[in-house]
């Protein structure tokens, strides 16, 4: 039975690392005492093991240690050992990249589906959804597909943020290149603000957090969705 | 010889489509009765004729015809006997995913080299570099290749934004994203705030319009260049 976790922000403006995501952490990991960490998406060019440290000193207060998945020999043993799997946010070509060339992006499907407990924030959010083409991320990496774990049924907009009504800048909106996405494909998406996650129980999908959420579907004017709804009748 | 103009922006905002640059496209197309336009782009997912019909009103002021690459029987010959070329922006994954489609990459970096006059604004402006890898973009579609125009020996970033030190939202800014670009590629960036553009003659560079650009370097801080700063020794 699925078990995930989809958060679109690692951290809140004013908040540390993970800190608001914690009270639902401590019973998403409650069976783990150490969590395999996947720092692929290294945020702006930090090291493997600067990224596992930070993630190791925030689960600390959960008392759960953290690997990163560099260290182990196997990358794709330490997959199908892990008690619970956490892959952090940065940039999801890079992710997406790394997940390809270790050759872990169907073992890592396949695993979580079959019910190890998974987190993802920011990219590591990005690719729970059937591909990464709604990603805010620069292509710093050209990564031999854009399709991703598809742990749910369509694909997230992390970081989602409201038009800027007082902006003068031209650059397009984030619904703007949501409609761009939607003129050459199908697949729904959500726009998850920060501070809203996902929570995958089986083939139950609920939107968590105090926000509502903004869901775009081809050829429809994009709606809000209120806390606690229910998206599992979303493809 | 070459003679291009990439413009940050078509449009300033509170003009209209490509206004605050029309004394300078009166003298950089100003031995052309026709340009080919090249619609690939095209924003929000609008159509190949309508954006064409969009250009063309614009391009009226200057009395200069506009016909759509899209009009063409053969994409390649439209190319080698167009009198100007003017590649507008929308989304960048989408336009190179078309010149590589069309086959027309190549032809149109060879074609501009050898002095055919070329506008490019956003998307249009982002080719002109060596890749695509700094674009602003959503990838709605996956092109063969990130690989570019090569009109200019470093990349540009479109829409350049500084920091909004009031916000309160985590996604990264332009610069974490270009750092991060920069932790994998050692190719110069250019942040080109809307406003600006770069003249190109011959080997040439010179900044143009009212405002500073931000120059990104590989392992160096970044720097402001001022208007009519000469960028030929770039690479």
């Amino acid at each position: 039975m699925k078990n995930i976790i989809i958060a679109s922000t690692s951290t809140l403006h004013g908040g540390s690392y993970l800190e608001y995501l914690l009270p639902a952490l401590q019973s998403h990991f409650k069976n783990c005492k150490s969590i395999l960490f996947i720092p692929y998406a290294r945020p702006g060019g930090i090291s493997h093991d600067e990224y596992t440290q930070k993630v190791s000193s925030a689960f600390e207060k959960l008392h759960i240690s953290v690997k990163g998945i560099h260290e182990f020999e196997n990358a794709e043993d330490a997959i199908l050992n892990a008690e619970g799997i956490f892959t952090g946010g940065g940039n999801t070509f890079l992710l997406v990249s790394q997940l390809y060339k270790n050759n872990v992006m169907q073992l890592l499907s396949e695993t979580v589906k079959k019910g190890t407990p998974y987190l993802g924030t920011s990219a590591g959010s990005n690719i729970c959804g059937l591909s990464m083409q709604t990603t805010n991320d620069m292509p710093i990496v050209y990564p031999p597909s854009f399709k991703t774990l598809g742990l749910i049924p369509f694909n997230l907009n992390p970081h989602y943020l409201d038009p800027d009504l007082q902006s003068k800048h031209m650059g397009e909106t984030r619904e703007t290149r949501i409609k761009e996405f939607h003129a050459f494909n199908s697949i729904p998406v959500l726009g998850l603000r920060e501070g809203s996650w996902l929570e995958v129980k089986g083939e139950k999908i609920t939107l968590k957090g105090d926000l509502s959420a903004r869901l775009f579907l081809q050829n429809q004017e994009p709606t809000e969705l209120n806390p606690e709804s229910d998206l599992s009748h979303l493809k």
